[in-house]
């Protein structure tokens, strides 16, 4: 069955509360999982250009086109993610909020640097080979999620960091903010999958290697597909969770 | 700048309720919305495999795999994401509660069958072809998706709707059931998206049609990819909604 039960037994919050702390999961242990597990996703995605695609280069070939999916997946997964769980560490919810929001700002400009520079590879690689940019579905999907990350960033720069934005426009734009939040990093998980299976396709053609006979490099980069998949399930799962909220977000520092 | 920001202004929770107000949006209007878009996906979908993909048929030709992207969509995305909403349902909150729960699960096992017909043309393509199955990303992705969901369906089944669970397993598993009923949401979409890109590379490939040229069944099918993609992300976003959600989960109507 789908998604939104709310079917709890009859004894109510009592028996609910002692069952979901069965489930409680510490959060600094889990994100030390989280953060090998985007560790080695970023290693695999490289790994998969350097051992099976030729390297890297700035010269307009394939090896060019290399940069894409490391600087992608590293950015706008990885480095995002770790943005995004910034007010989910615990030592975040005490003392001054500033540098807090200064290092969660900071970590997303850093992942939107990545993921601009991952773009100029690709367009680099399409101009040098004559290639149209822009019509597969993986690249309109792709180029939207940036454009929004880069509103998001724009926005959430303008409301929580500047200081002159009111009160009442931070409360009204705080849970959009939120919402994009999480929405973004489904979009780029999904922009990253369908790249991954694209050139897939494109590389592994000939009758010896063709994707369908599942060479090496298709197990593993169908396996780094997957956990890249798992991270993005497991951060957007992680943003919602409630117990892992800062219990009291209307702290007087919350204003710069 | 990315999720979770929790800077709101230091007037507090009063300014921050009238600004959340103010973006409340009523949530029959909003199905209505999610229905008409859920249903242009199911139209598009008919409209691309009919139009420009030769239609459909049972003989195991390319038109025996047009069943897949329009069983695909309509079971495991819009009809999946009906089962999902049933609880958002302002009706659904007061009387007894077992006959939503049977509209829950008859919706969801509904969009299990599609589903599973629909892996069905596409097994039945790749054997009369000769084609390898499960080699692909979006193939493992679409699996491991599938197996999720039927394991959602049978374990929410036995913890809901059979009687004999107790009411701590159900406390315990409630909040399990909801995380990957969205999750699998996710999944089907993305699975669905990298499955639109990947069929459209195997069929625009000759030199008038080629998909980097983006002919008309390019742009039409791009927009059904993008549609999908939005109508996940919609339905994500409104099973999230805490507003949304039944105000007393802990009715004593909740164990039939």
């Amino acid at each position: 069955m789908a998604a939104s039960g709310d079917e709890e037994g009859a004894e109510g919050p009592r028996c609910q509360h002692r069952s979901t702390a069965m489930l409680d999961v510490p959060f600094l242990p889990f994100c030390a999982f989280l953060g090998t597990l985007g560790l080695l996703c970023v290693a695999m995605v490289g790994t998969w250009c350097q051992h099976w695609r030729g390297g890297f280069s700035l010269d307009g070939s394939s090896r060019t086109f290399n940069w894409h999916p490391v600087l992608m997946v590293t950015g706008l997964v990885v480095l995002y993610g770790a943005a995004a769980l910034v007010y989910r560490v615990p030592s975040t919810w005490s003392g001054p909020k500033l540098p807090w929001k200064v290092l969660h700002g900071g970590l997303a400009l850093g992942a939107f640097v990545l993921t601009v520079l991952g773009l100029a590879a690709v367009f680099r690689f399409h101009n040098a080979q004559g290639t149209p940019n822009m019509y597969s579905l993986h690249s309109w999907m792709g180029l939207g999620t940036v454009l929004l990350f880069s509103c998001q960033w724009a926005a959430g720069f303008g409301a929580f960091l500047l200081p002159w934005a009111p009160a009442w426009l931070r409360a009204l734009y705080k849970p959009i903010h939120v919402f994009f939040g999480s929405t973004i990093l489904m979009l780029s998980v999904a922009s990253c999958v369908s790249g991954i299976n694209e050139k897939l396709f494109f590389s592994l053609k000939n009758e010896t290697t063709a994707y369908k006979l599942l060479p090496a490099e298709a197990v593993f980069a169908n396996t780094l597909g997957l956990l890249i998949l798992i991270f993005g399930v497991l951060v957007v799962g992680a943003l919602a969770r409630p117990s892992w909220k800062r219990p009291d977000s209307n702290s007087p520092d919350s204003r710069q």
